[in-house]
């Protein structure tokens, strides 16, 4: 790395650091305005981000990027709504810092209670949509923290546009202008830096594809928010109501296909295989779905009439597909099928659909994974579906935070002690 | 590192993944079965594991190490019985698996909650003291996690048989012997290998001085519980009742040394430093407690005819003593005192003395440690003292568990989504 590189990068960070302690006093009523104010700017230069988008677009299709990562870069009048939109959403939402939970009076007459507190300073590593610069850091500026973004080297004009209207907004509102901070400089190294100053940066939140994450999971000393694999399993159970596991495991592998919470394997009991696959195959090869079976699976879809279906492999089981595939495995049981996902999971969501209780209640204490379902479709594993308003993303680990994460997640409890005097004996 | 060193410990690793799904899946009863059993057994075998402790501390006395080592490393019929009461108290303390947040109902008719599992495969680094084999072992096999204990190597002798105790209880409650594994070998490679296997370890907590922390930190990958140093202060605010500040103060320095929530720094507000710093100078000094003192403490304390100070320089300020050594600061106000904690303190414990409402609430918010008080003693940041029951460590970090870390911080939350056939649209 360039010593420049590392200079700027330790000096972004102390400004970070700096403007953090100002973020964490903030009142709501100042945040709120600083957002307000932001989505005002937005619509109102809602026409000069569109030039400026133009040309990271116009340089990335010069640079012969795919049309897909060309939709993803592009920001058009209606995104760009979104954006303040948004922006209103994380409005509405309730501070959560500065809250105190019960004081709990103790033998030695101390109470205590947790308060939340922000973090202090977020990283964000992204790739091209310009959408995230401003998603990620309403987040951030809502619940207290300073922000650090570094986002794809194609999107650099659009998001150094965002940045300085997000630094209007936070002037207006008389927060520290450095509370928002965009990485300038296009300069790989300047993310090795970010995942290693330790002193700078609380935690990273990393979103995009698995081998950015892989990249930064095998460098990063500062903790991160992330998931790299969303392999998530559907295990129908021989007490399912055959028509609900039809319209959810329907549901959970062709609402959409890319994202991270789709269905990428379908286990199915023996029992209920013959009746429930027939229905269910019928819908997904209709929708061209490319169905990658188990032996067992081919015969009963095959006596069934079925044809074009694929031999599932070792590695069918554990590949997360994104895309119109999907791997079928008839199973003995629920232990089978629960041992299965724990050899092949990547503990991100999995579902059951059940009408036995009891199987219901093992399924979910036993499943270790970060979303554990009955009789829903685990495209429902996001932020808003859950009530959490937003998310700054979804992990799969269990310390911190796990599952999708919202304000909370980019805070901490601290303990707060009320005395009267008292000593230690 | 020896190839068979990585293998031993990957096999330690993958057994005691193993017996992780199992411990997840255990109840209450058998858990707290199992723990009752070992207190018994530790209790029965008093005699021998005072024998097999004296060879250890002849060991060590032979090596040449200090009185407080051995003392640390030697097991008296006290400890050992203290050992089956800590046992016993676990017992008595909530189960904290499985329990399920209130349900949530959203929009789209699914139910959320979250479901508190254990972590996984918690490791344990740890020096000379053996019951720290107990203590920690048992705090994990209640939260339902499964345990590699690396002690240290002079004390491998009583941990060797303290883990066969341990084994003996698991297998009295049908529990697998391997939820509770001890590292055999001294070698130190060993310990290289735990804090890297990121595939078989969710979390390590090290116990033990800040050489061995530092260590660790610098090349771990697993996550850590763990706090670097306690440099603790108070601040006697201009408001505070002086009769009070004296009585918290004394407590807070002189009650003992050695703990890492003891004061190393006290700061007085000006106006209030020429009532209460000569009568608690008059108390340190009686107790042999060496003062470093600023150039207007210096003054203050001369004018009231003391002698002996020694000026304190800038590395004192960032100093744990863990000794009868105090470093005092006169400051113009709350916020020097704030800025001096941001700059010097170890975000571990920090206290105000004031009868200031308002003075109270900015400090509370605004210093960003780990325990934040008001009018008590900082001796008081421990997991017994805040009502957690017992405490495996304390933690200086912000992710996951923050101050004294108790059962819940063996645990993590995962989401249970309650549907009835919900797809989303």
């Amino acid at each position: 790395m360039s010593a420049s590189i590392k200079e700027m990068m330790q000096e972004i960070g102390q400004k970070a650091r700096a403007a953090s302690r100002a973020m964490a006093r903030a009142s709501s009523e100042q945040k709120n305005q600083a957002l307000l104010h932001i989505a005002k700017l937005i619509r109102e230069q809602a026409s000069e981000i569109q030039v400026v988008n133009q040309i990271d677009v116009d340089r990335a299709r010069k640079n012969g990027q795919d049309a897909a990562f060309v939709d993803r870069l592009t920001m058009t009048p209606k995104t760009i709504e979104t954006m303040a939109l948004g922006l209103e959403q994380i409005v509405s939402l309730d501070d959560p810092i500065g809250k105190i939970s019960a004081l709990q009076k103790q033998a030695s007459g101390i109470e205590i209670g947790q308060m939340r507190v922000p973090l202090g300073v977020i990283g964000i590593i992204y790739e091209s949509r310009p959408n995230v610069t401003i998603d990620a850091a309403s987040l951030c500026l809502k619940s207290g923290n300073a922000v650090i973004l570094r986002g794809g080297s194609e999107a650099i004009d659009s998001n150094t546009l965002l940045a300085k209207i997000i630094q209007a907004g936070l002037a207006a509102a008389h927060l520290p202008m450095d509370a928002v901070q965009v990485v300038s400089t296009t300069d790989r190294s300047a993310v090795g830096e970010m995942i290693t100053m330790t002193q700078y940066i609380d935690v990273i939140v990393p979103r995009g594809g698995k081998s950015l994450i892989a990249r930064l999971m095998a460098e990063a000393r500062v903790p991160m928010i992330k998931h790299l694999d969303g392999i998530c399993h559907t295990y129908i159970d021989a007490d399912a109501d055959v028509a609900m596991a039809v319209k959810v495991c329907d549901n959970a592998k062709t609402q959409r296909y890319a994202p991270c919470n789709a269905m990428e394997t379908l286990l199915v009991n023996q029992n209920i295989g013959p009746t429930v696959l027939p229905l269910l195959c019928k819908i997904y090869q209709d929708k061209g779905v490319e169905l990658r079976v188990d032996t067992a699976t081919r015969k009963t879809l095959e006596a069934a009439g079925f044809s074009g279906l694929v031999d599932a492999t070792e590695e069918d089981w554990q590949t997360e597909y994104l895309a119109p595939i999907l791997s079928i495995k008839t199973v003995a049981d629920m232990d089978e099928a629960m041992n299965h996902i724990e050899r092949y999971g990547s503990k991100h969501t999995d579902a059951i659909i059940t009408n036995n209780q009891s199987q219901a209640h093992r399924f979910l204490r036993e499943v270790d994974s970060a979303s554990v379902m009955v009789n829903a479709s685990t495209r429902f594993a996001d932020g808003f579906e859950y009530g959490l308003g937003a998310e700054i993303g979804i992990s799969n680990d269990k310390l911190h935070a796990r599952g999708p994460v919202g304000l909370d997640g980019l805070t901490s409890l601290k303990y707060v002690v009320m005395g009267h005097g008292e000593i230690r004996t």
